[in-house]
């Protein structure tokens, strides 16, 4: 079951799921294309419906995809999905997963804890009553880390201190309400691992980009998104689309920021891996990491730790090699699809509002 | 302003501060009171309407406490009420406060999380928009570290890990979703002073106990609650009631674990404290703290340090100096309201259910 499944993580990792042979359910309400209408943004890259998607898929592979349209918010929706597919893997995208959108105004900053707390909530307590053996993949951010001045580690730190010694979660310091969420829920998770055995894999990674993998390559309608504005759209892909349209590149500050990129094709082998490699029940939650964050300081130390996922088969698509074939071509081709007035940054940490922005054109 | 005055530490932090001097407004959604109805539970002590209790506060001391009845998840209510009192600082009490509570079902679990976290979001905000320059006093909870191996040092803790050196956040290990919902506070407490430059104390209590200050001991019109049932009786509380009625001390397992507990005089004299000693500006939060938690082994270290307060001028009421004083002699005096149906505890961790529990008599 991928939650989030027509997202841009999610949908990658649907086909790239399906295509392996597994049984894939989306869980969507869609919500990610309603931000784009209330924004005035929109995909570089023409995406299809996730109805016209899941036919196309059906007919350039004849692999199905199931299809559960609605908020896991309402858990009675949630509810009524976990016991018609019965998942043996839970994928959960299905959080905001921007940054400046949860630093807009407060009710963004309420959605955001709100959708992503509570959904996640949700997804626990239907796995504890529908699916006990339901392996829980979720999506954290290394971002939970902020840039402490030491090693990060993936998870958990023994620490030393006055000449006793334990071994205890990595102390968390993000830096905006939707990373802020994140850590909120890897909290919940880890308790309801102790409390209830359930069995999850917190995936911290960094910042994803790209475009093509095998699967959304195998026809235009499957197209994964291309966000480039202010909002959605991360580094990697903004100063791709600048570069192709001659707009400087928006460095923030000095550009002394350090954080960690992931190629989309890296995300998708990770979460099966995740898939393949469950935690045992009982033994608490694991974390695994790829580095990026996202943070204040423009100069600081940056050593983060990722060898699990190397251990167990990762065979990482390395920047050097894929940003122009994943990245760069598609701003190419759709250049003339570029709305310039969607990229300077128009959030700022500093001045979030507390009343609801209107949209005005 | 006090947030959550007509609760237990609410409201004998309100009459302490009232008589101290301070200008005082409670705010306040009485919430508490509707818990006890649903859960046909009561306190053994009997408790007066927060309107009869104002009045009568007034009458014995001539002094004025506001009240602003309404819920702060309700942003346009909470804009009113920081609007027309404009508080120098609000100690926020307004929170679901018993983990057995939020592991009722899962519709008290979300129910806590959502209010806590929301509720404390918004008076954020309102401190954003409308009083910037405002010190937020929040009550968290020595719950928030659970019981690690190590010393629990004041909110922060210095770490050297591979020869390099940084002072973060405290890990946090909690243990319900209530606990949980204080961790998550705390985190989108210190983001808003590194993002906002809000000026706060993350006050991190153990166990409070005892019902009389000098205050709610003036007319018994003023007495403070006396919870005593499974759910919002914590255990030094249920010990003394049941030794006046002859039930079994109801001791948790092999009863190793160790706990810190605060007189309720303490408890006022660390607020008024606060409240006189804000961070500076822009320094980020704060967390001073008076010993305790709430966790799952049953015998384990734990030193957690508490020196500031008692820097900052604490004189504490030693148990051994106040349980009869304090809490029996209420115990006694009451004995005949027992409800001795409502003593043995019935809410489970591990048994937590998915579906809305309804009581039936």
């Amino acid at each position: 079951m991928i939650i989030g499944g027509d997202g841009y993580c999610g949908w990658a990792t649907a086909l790239h799921l399906s295509n392996k042979g597994y049984e894939v359910a989306i869980v969507d309400n869609l919500v990610r294309r309603l931000f784009d209408h209330q924004l005035g943004i929109d995909s570089l890259t023409p995406i299809s419906s996730i109805q016209n998607r899941v036919r196309r898929w059906k007919s350039v592979t004849g692999k199905s995809i199931q299809l559960f349209i609605g908020d896991i918010c309402d858990f009675e929706f949630l509810s009524e999905a976990f016991k018609s597919f019965e998942p043996d893997s839970a994928v959960h995208f299905g959080e905001q997963r921007s940054a400046p959108y949860s630093m807009i105004d407060r009710s963004r900053a309420v959605y955001t804890q709100h959708n992503n707390v509570i959904g996640t909530l949700n997804v626990l307590f239907a796995i504890k009553e529908f699916s006990q053996e339901c392996h829980l993949v979720k999506l954290g951010t290394m971002g939970e880390y902020g840039t402490p001045n030491i090693d990060i580690e993936e998870g958990y730190i023994t620490i030393t201190h006055n000449g006793r010694t334990d071994t205890l979660p990595y102390p968390k310091q993000a830096s905006s309400f939707y990373h802020l969420s994140k850590v909120h829920d890897s909290h919940n998770i880890a308790f309801t691992c102790k409390a209830w055995g359930i069995r999850a894999t917190d995936l911290n990674q960094g910042v994803v980009y790209g475009v093509r993998t095998d699967e959304t390559d195998m026809h235009e309608e499957l197209c994964n998104r291309f966000d480039y504005d202010g909002v959605f759209g991360t580094a990697l892909n903004r100063f791709c689309v600048q570069a192709v349209v001659g707009h400087p590149l928006t460095v923030y500050g000095k550009g002394g920021q350090t954080r960690g990129y992931l190629d989309i094709r890296d995300t998708v082998q990770c979460v099966e891996l995740a898939i393949a490699n469950p935690a045992k029940p009982g033994l608490g939650v694991q974390t695994i990491s790829v580095p990026n964050p996202r943070v204040e300081a423009e100069e600081h130390y940056y050593n983060a730790k990722h060898t699990k996922l190397v251990e167990l088969g990762l065979r990482p698509h390395l920047l050097s090699e894929s940003l122009l074939d994943s990245l760069l071509n598609f701003a190419i081709k759709f250049k003339d699809r570029v709305d310039t007035a969607q990229i300077m940054p128009t959030v700022s940490w500093k001045k979030i509002g507390v009343k609801t922005r209107t949209v005005s054109v």
